[in-house]
């Protein structure tokens, strides 16, 4: 089991603090380097959500938690730690900086990870002096409870790095999903991609307001998505004929006149005010505070009931658990 | 409370048998026509895991199952039926024809519902007697699971037909999304199509593996769509900022590279090939039952948790069964 003792992350945001999160609770310490003024305010806030979210999820004692240094400066941050997360906004030349500066004081076997969602890390690392360390770790929000991270080096990463990210990723509890070829938005973020330029379609020619499309998600096929993917799913639909015959079937379908709507509509002043207003008229009577810990609650009993049946993030969570077992039975 | 005491499945496949489970289910006798020689073999065996369902899933007494009646015409299905659901094939033509069968013999009352997961009710309708009786009803598998249905009304469709089938569906413990605006395909297969479009390409061009895409779904996003949908999700991640921000920031990323596949992929032999070859090579040691059962397993987890948190689709499961409790309470 590769672990790691301490990380820096360079950024908190959303997903840095996420991060800060999954690693305190696997008993890493943390060093932050972020210049906003209430960095420390929003990251405490996640922090908050995070324990409550961990001590509901499971009874078993995990490892005790880490402390969380916040740091005066990238040099600081990166003292000591193996592993270096980059959270920083999605432009590359800011992020260019940012790792040239990590360069300047991080030791030579950390591993330098970004958080991007769509950048490809060959450009990402392109003026890195030491590129082979670099790579991306996509993950998802929330960070903390979501198992998914996608791995994905870039032509100068080495394969060494690679595979000891991914046994990192797993000791605090991830799915690493190592991407084979760099391409921008990597797989989970083009296929979600795809979903939101169909969705502000339909918003923007009046066929649905966003309570509609949300209620077509989590009334159906999201429910399926929780623990069988698009391919799996087809292939139970398919019965007993197979895959083969239900994509001969179903193929066609694309060449219908429902395929038109492939371009990408203009996110002019009307659409965004129209978006703005339905989401506020679907949701505005609960703050985000109240709707974060709304879903924390719902992907923690989901989480949970995948674990009894040991399936998909279940497992994962099982797995993951089963450590502290160990851990706990071992009487060295 | 709507309800109904028979109806009539004209066409017994995967969707067809879905209806009768959840109908039966809920006290319903359903009278079914299906020409097939093993028409019956196969809805027996959707029942099977239908019943087991229903079991497990709540450990409420719902009403006493319904009878399933197989017939031997459209004419003698329809005879008494108050709702009469057509899952034949998706082609127009043949349609037309089915529903110029059943207006011969349905009551004047009878609501007359297409499964059609795609085609408009306008053109369903064109030919009716009595159009205004006639909409779509468009479930997602496994119906007897699954909450949501999409009714989707035609220029002809009366607006008393469609409250009425809307309190019909609610009465089997569905969610029903009344889709304001005829378009092929309606709301959720659209998205539906948009994911597979890009899915398609990724598997297509080899960055990604079915596998690989079906764990970027459930590792991923898929656990948070089987309670938020797209528009919440995105609305939480904004946070504080608000919805405008998001968007605002969000949208531009529509406009970058990645956006270039957006044209359909050519279904060839090759692509069909590998499709089915990677779907073998992912989940080709399980049985097709087995993987329904392991679906239907989690989707009942999945629903009991939320149902906990009287949340989305457990919330409709909640609603649903405290009827059985009015019921067991009334003294009456």
């Amino acid at each position: 089991m590769t672990t790691i003792k301490r990380a820096a992350i360079i950024g908190g945001g959303v997903i840095g603090a996420g991060w800060i999160a999954r690693l305190i609770e696997n008993g890493v310490v943390v060093s932050v380097f972020d210049p906003a003024p209430d960095a420390k305010e929003k990251i405490d806030a996640v922090l908050v959500n995070s324990r409550y979210a961990y001590k509901k999820l499971s009874n078993l004692t995990g490892p005790k938690e880490g402390r969380v240094i916040f740091c005066e400066s990238v040099a600081e941050a990166c003292h000591l730690a193996e592993l270096i997360v980059e959270s920083v906004p999605e432009r590359l030349a800011t992020k260019q900086v940012v790792y040239a500066e990590i360069e300047n004081y991080a030791d030579i076997n950390a591993i330098i990870a970004s958080s991007t969602s769509g950048i490809l890390p060959s450009d990402l690392q392109a003026f890195m002096s030491n590129p082979e360390r670099f790579l991306v770790a996509h993950p998802f929000n929330p960070v903390y409870l979501l198992p998914l991270v996608e791995i994905v080096g870039g032509s100068k990463t080495s394969s060494t790095v690679i595979q000891k990210a991914e046994a990192i990723y797993q000791s605090i509890g991830m799915h690493p999903l190592i991407v084979k070829k760099e391409i921008e938005a990597f797989i989970a973020d083009r296929l979600l991609e795809s979903l939101w330029r169909e969705a502000l379609w339909l918003v923007k020619d009046g066929i649905a307001t966003t309570q509609d499309i949300d209620d077509a998600v989590r009334f159906g096929f999201g429910l399926r998505y929780a623990q069988m993917g698009i391919f799996d799913t087809y292939r139970v639909a398919g019965g007993e004929a197979g895959m083969r015959h239900f994509i001969e079937q179903f193929g066609p379908c694309l060449k219908w006149p429902w395929s038109k709507l492939t371009d990408v509509p203009e996110l002019d002043d009307e659409l965004v005010d129209k978006i703005a207003s339905q989401s506020d008229e679907q949701s505005g009577h609960m703050s985000i505070r109240e709707m974060e810990r709304i879903r924390d609650d719902n992907l923690i009993e989901i989480l949970q009931g995948l674990k009894r049946n040991n399936w998909g993030a279940g497992q994962t969570l099982a797995n993951y658990e089963s450590r502290f077992l160990n851990a706990a039975n071992d009487p060295g």
